[in-house]
């Protein structure tokens, strides 16, 4: 008997929202696990284009390790099973679904000590941020702010009728790239221009006010110098916006870029983009995805 | 027959949400206003320590003559009355119920041309900022963000317990003075501590969670730089906790201290910083306000 977890991809640094509000969605990596007599054996069920280790420096196996360490528990011997459609190094929270199962893994092999609200606190630790962690273990919309000891989170009911139009390129942006591209301080107008909008973003999803959402998601912290590390950002976003999206922001560090949809104009939207996509270089695919509601699961199969 | 317009109190920079989140307080400005055949009459009924203009640099008579030219209509004779209690330079937003009070006494006087989010899109213009004019207009909490052309705002009932607790000190800061001391750029990392905390609050008001209010009212923007305008701010912080505050602020860009309380604990608060006040330097008057729910009003009387 295996336990399956399943962990949902998760789009972090929602609009103004930097290391502070992020998303899960309905896309999802899944990991099979069970005791064993001794040391690791690790199956990939889904080959990815980078390679993904099977010895200890496993992201979920290490985090696992990591579990066991702070809990004092001994490490078992491990078999696991790892199949990821999350893509990698694409700004949908692929580490933090890692990270994540591996919490949830080690917690459940270890007969639950923990709850859900402990496993966040820990995967934030990891994380540094809890913007992918957090709605990957809750599902919806999280807003997280954290201080060296703690974090306090509050999940959000996304509407209904909301679409989250993934577009996702051909090539990768890594994390310390994207990072290296930030300046260093920012000035007070900007510093407000993203307290006021991450203010009112939270504000207009707790009252489910969808025409806010088009100021309500802009942000001077990251997007004004990442989009130099994505080709056709601007236009990329005007287009989805003819198109019909309510809002659009990079997701995490990117690479990939997010069209906020409603369910109504969710077909004309990816007949519009896709073929706006043809015209420009580099592949981009679209998917629409709904927020997920679980977080992460864990099942005995 | 005059026209009677009541403007609450207003505590901006509310928390960590500098120039973007406020609320409107139980403590009012009264105008009343009428037509005359030419010219200006100004009564002040209530002496406040800083003399307030009777000629036309008065602040409601100038914000009325704003309104009648971005209306194209000709300034009419008036004869206004003015009795204030909210008190001057304390940072409990008496100039924006001078401008909102003038906004709605001419909007009134021209037969209500505009209806109350012109006035708020109007002064939020005038002020800089909406985080004391939105909440003087609409009541309650108000977050608020800012473009060049256009201002968008969301109204939030606080929970019904809460009482905010006003420490008025008997010195002034001016807000000249107060934003002198702020520094021109802030990190990256202060910069996410407000923006998580300001979408922290504003989710825990959504939530009616009172017990995130001590970490999502923490600010790095303003507050760290102005302690030194004020004596004894951090001790009287600390001391307000332990008489029980769920959190507290400078409201808006001082002198005022701010503690947000409950009713339950409303009476042994006050009680115990009356007592502790006793013991500094500076005259301190605590008074337990609500928020007011129904913003700057009208009646013919």
């Amino acid at each position: 008997m295996m336990i399956h977890i399943k962990v949902p991809a998760t789009s972090a640094n929602m609009g103004p929202g930097f290391d502070s509000i992020g998303v899960a969605l309905t896309l999802y990596n899944h990991i099979w696990v069970e005791e064993i007599e001794e040391g690791l054996q690790i199956d990939i069920k889904r080959k990815q284009p980078i390679p993904i280790p099977t010895d200890e420096s496993n992201l979920i196996y290490r985090t696992m390790c990591h579990f066991y360490h702070e809990k004092g528990i001994p490490v078992p011997g491990i078999h696991l099973v790892q199949e990821d459609f999350i893509p990698m190094v694409r700004g949908l929270g692929s580490s933090a679904a890692c990270i994540v199962g591996g919490l949830v893994a080690a917690n459940e092999l270890a007969g639950r000590p923990c709850d859900k609200e402990e496993l966040a606190q820990m995967a934030a630790k990891l994380e540094g941020h809890p913007d992918n962690s957090s709605p990957a273990i809750f599902g919806n919309m999280v807003v997280g702010a954290m201080d060296e000891k703690h974090l306090r989170h509050i999940c959000m009911k996304l509407p209904e009728d909301l679409v989250f139009a993934i577009m996702v390129p051909d090539f990768p942006v890594s994390t310390e790239k994207s990072r290296a591209v930030l300046p260093d301080v920012y000035t007070r107008a900007d510093v407000v221009y993203n307290v006021s909008r991450a203010a009112l973003l939270v504000a207009s999803v707790a009252e489910g006010n969808n025409e806010n959402l088009a100021m309500a998601m802009e942000d001077k912290i990251h997007q004004p110098y990442r989009k130099t590390l994505i080709p056709h950002m601007d236009e990329i976003f005007a287009k989805a916006k003819e198109a019909g999206a309510l809002a659009c922001y990079l997701s995490g560090a990117g690479s990939t870029l997010m069209a906020m949809i409603t369910d109504e104009n969710a077909e004309v939207f990816q007949e519009q983009m896709s073929s706006y996509f043809k015209g420009i270089p580099n592949h981009w695919e679209i998917t629409l995805l709904k927020p997920d509601n679980e977080g992460a699961t864990a099942v005995k199969e």
